[in-house]
C-alpha cells in the first residue's frame, strides 16, 4: 500500500468530481459537489445514529439498500434537517436534476447535506447550481473544499495497492465537526475505489473501517443529524470481483482502514478551537470493546482535553477516564505513558522527568497509552484538546 | 415539609459536628471534620462507580454494609486514592483516630476524603487534627466549608416533616465538582436525620434519592474515584420504625429526595466556570429510563452549555442532544420550550420571539423544557454553562 500524495476523492480511475459556489453559504464559497462514477458502481454507507434524521440521510439511506449508485450530490450551508415533508421532496430533486443532468435514474443518486437545520433548501440556487457543476477527473479538490461548512482545511486521503495482479486506488474526503452555523456538527465523508468489490463485503468492510476510524474520533460527543459515510466501488480497476475471506479482501480492508482513519484523524484535529491532536492507544485490555471503550473515555474526557491544552501530563485524569470508562480497568496494575515517558507503571506513579513529559505534550501530535494488563485486546482513538477557542465559536456565537 | 432556613447537617437532632485547619489544604482553610450521630445510627451508603476507587471508599463501603455506624471522618485536600496498601492502611487508621477520640468501635466509623490523588495523606497532621476537633450541635456550617475544595460556597439544606405525629428533621451538606488540585472533582454528600428508619429502608431510599438528584447532574461528565453519598438516621426524634410502603415512608422520601436534589442543584450550579443553572425538564417519555437518558444528554452537550453561556435558544441543539441520547424521539411530534417560550411545537420549528427566549437564558437559572409525545413518563436533569472560565481552571492549570 503506498499513499498517494495529493490523491483524494477522484484519484481512483473512472471518477469525476465537480463543484460549484451555488449561494447557499452566505460567504460566497463553494456549496454544492457531484463525486460521479462513470461505470455502474457499487456502494455502501454508514448514517448518524441520531434518532433526528435530516431528509437526505432518510433518502439515501433507502437508495444504499440497493447497493448500487453512481453518484453523490452534496450541499454545504444548510442541513435539510427538520424540514418535514418538504424537506423530502427537496432532497429528491435534487438528486432527480443530477440524474437528468447525467443521464441515470434518479435512484442511482444518494444525497447529503450539511449545515443550517430547521431551514428549507434555497432549492433556485440548488437547481441552477446542480446545472452549472462541470465534473472532471481532477475535480476531487474542488469538491473537498465544497462540503466544508466551519472546518479549517480540507480533507482528503488516497492509497493505491495491488489487488488480483491490478492496481487500485482508494481515495476520499470528509469533512470534519466543524460547528455548523447556527447549528451542529455534522460529519459527512466518500470514499471511492476502482477496485471491483463484492456489494455485501463492500457494507461489511466499510462498517469496519468505520469502527476504528469515525466511530473512535470524537470532538465534543454530540452526534448530529446528518453524518453519512460513503464508499462507491466502480471496478474500473479491471481486478476480478473481492469477495469476503481472501487474500485481497485483508488487503482492501487495511487499505479501507488507512483512509477512513486518516481522514478521521484530520476531522479530529480540525475539531473547533483545537490546537492539537491526541492519540489514545489502549493495550491488554480484556476484550476489543473494553479496550474500544476505555480508549473512547479518554479522548472525551473534558478534564482530560483542557489537561492536554495546558500540556499538563495529569495522569490523574487519564486515569479517572479510563475507570469511569466502563472497561475493567485494575489500577494497581495499569501502565499509562505520554509519548515514551512513563507517568504510571504496574500502578505505582513514577517520579518521571517532568519537563520530558510536557515537552511530549507541546506539540501538535499528542500520544497516550494506557497498558491494561488484563487481556491482548487494543484500540486506538482520537480527540482534540479542549481550548477557549471552542468555548468563543459555541457560546459567544448568536444564532 | 418545611425548609428550614440556615439549616444543615448538625440540624437534626442528636447530631453534632466540627472541623479544623489541619494544615492538608495549603490554604491553610478548614480541611478535616466529623459528623457525629450522639446515639447509635442506621447507615446507608452510595459510591462512586467508578473502577478505580480511593482507600477510604473501599473501607467505608464495607462498613456502610454493617447498615449501622456513629459517625463520619472526612478530610479535603488530598483525596487517598491510587494509595495502595499504606493508603488502606491510613484510612483505617482515620477511622481508628477518630473511634477512640469518641469512644466506639473503629467499625462504628466512615471515612471519606476529596483531593489530589496519588499522593499519601499526611497522617500527622490529621493524627493532630483529629485530636484538636470539637463537635458542637452547631458545627454544620463550619463542616460543610471544611469539605470544600474548589467549591465556591458551601452547600448545606435542611427541611422538617411530621412522621408519626412527631416532628422528624432531615438536614445535610455536599462538596461538588470544583476541579481539585491537581487531578480530579469529587462529590460528597452527607445527610443526617433523627427519624427512626428501617435500615434496609434507608438504604433503598437513598438509592432512589440519589437517582433523581446525584444522578441527573452534570458538569464536565467525569466520575471521580472518591464520589460518596452517605445518610444516617439515629432515630432521636422519637418516631416509630419507617418502613417500606407506609405513608410516612413516602413523606420520608419526599423529604429526602428534597435535600438530595437542593444539594445536588448547589453542585451543578457551583460547577467549575459556571455562570447559570440548567434545568431540562422531559415529559412525555415512553419510559423512565427514556425520559432520564434525555434530559441527562441535553444538561451534558458541550454545544448546548456553550449556547447557554452565550444566551442563544439554540433548539437545534437540544433536538440533536435529545436524539442522540438513546431515548426514543419523534423530531415531528416534539416540543420543545425555553423557560414559556415555545421554540418548537409539534416538531415544527416556531416563529419566536427572540429577545424574549434571549430573556429567558440571561439570569442564573435557565429552564428547558421538551415534551416528546410518546408516554407518560418524566424526569429532571440539572447541568451549567460551558465558559472560557472552566478551560481556564481545567487547561491553564498545572499539576
Amino acid at each position: 500500500m503506498e499513499v498517494l500524495a495529493g490523491g483524494g476523492v477522484t484519484t481512483a480511475k473512472g471518477f469525476r468530481a465537480g463543484a460549484v459556489a451555488a449561494g447557499i453559504k452566505k460567504s460566497g464559497d463553494l456549496d454544492l459537489s457531484i463525486v460521479w462514477s462513470d461505470y455502474p458502481a457499487r456502494v455502501a454507507g454508514v448514517f448518524t445514529q441520531n434518532k433526528v434524521r435530516a431528509a437526505p440521510v432518510l433518502l439515501s439511506e433507502e437508495r444504499v439498500r440497493r447497493r448500487q449508485a453512481r453518484g453523490v450530490v452534496v450541499n454545504a450551508g444548510n442541513a435539510n434537517a427538520c424540514t418535514a415533508d418538504q424537506g423530502l421532496a427537496n432532497a429528491r430533486e435534487m438528486a432527480q436534476l443530477t440524474a437528468a443532468k447525467l443521464g441515470v435514474d434518479a435512484d442511482d443518486v444518494v444525497v447529503a447535506s450539511t449545515g443550517v437545520i430547521g431551514v428549507q433548501l434555497p432549492m433556485e440556487k440548488i437547481r441552477a447550481g446542480i446545472q452549472s457543476i462541470d465534473l472532471s477527473p481532477d475535480g476531487g479538490a474542488r469538491a473537498a473544499r465544497a462540503i466544508m461548512t466551519t472546518d479549517l482545511r480540507p480533507k482528503e486521503r488516497a492509497v493505491r495497492l495491488t489487488i488480483d495482479g491490478r492496481q487500485g486506488t482508494i481515495g476520499g474526503m470528509a469533512k470534519g465537526s466543524g460547528m455548523i452555523h447556527p447549528n451542529m456538527a455534522t460529519m459527512l465523508a466518500f470514499i471511492t475505489t476502482d477496485a471491483a468489490v463484492d456489494p455485501i463485503f463492500l457494507q461489511t468492510a466499510l462498517r469496519e473501517a468505520t469502527n476504528v476510524s469515525f466511530n473512535m474520533i470524537s470532538v465534543d460527543g454530540d452526534t448530529s443529524t446528518n453524518d453519512t459515510l460513503l464508499v462507491f466501488a466502480n471496478g474500473a480497476a479491471g481486478n476480478g470481483l473481492i469477495r469476503e475471506g481472501t487474500a485481497d479482501a485483508a488487503a482492501f480492508q487495511e487499505a479501507l482502514n488507512d483512509v477512513a482513519i486518516d481522514l478521521a484523524k484530520a476531522v479530529a484535529r480540525d475539531g473547533e478551537g483545537a490546537t492539537k491532536l491526541i492519540e489514545m492507544q489502549v493495550t491488554g485490555a480484556e476484550s476489543s470493546e473494553d479496550a474500544r471503550k476505555a480508549a473512547r473515555a479518554v479522548v472525551s474526557s473534558s478534564l482530560f482535553k483542557a489537561a492536554v491544552y495546558g500540556a499538563d501530563p495529569n495522569w490523574g485524569r487519564i486515569l479517572c477516564a479510563l475507570g469511569y470508562s466502563g472497561a475493567n480497568v485494575d489500577a494497581a496494575r495499569a501502565d499509562i505513558r505520554i509519548g515514551d515517558v512513563y507517568l504510571m507503571r504496574g500502578g505505582e506513579i513514577q517520579s518521571f522527568d517532568r519537563a520530558a513529559a510536557v515537552a511530549q505534550m507541546a506539540g501538535p501530535d499528542v500520544l497516550v497509552s494506557a497498558h491494561l494488563h488484563l487481556g491482548d485486546a487494543s484500540a486506538r482513538a482520537w480527540g482534540c484538546d479542549l481550548t477557549e477557542g471552542y468555548v468563543d465559536i459555541n457560546g459567544r456565537y448568536t444564532t
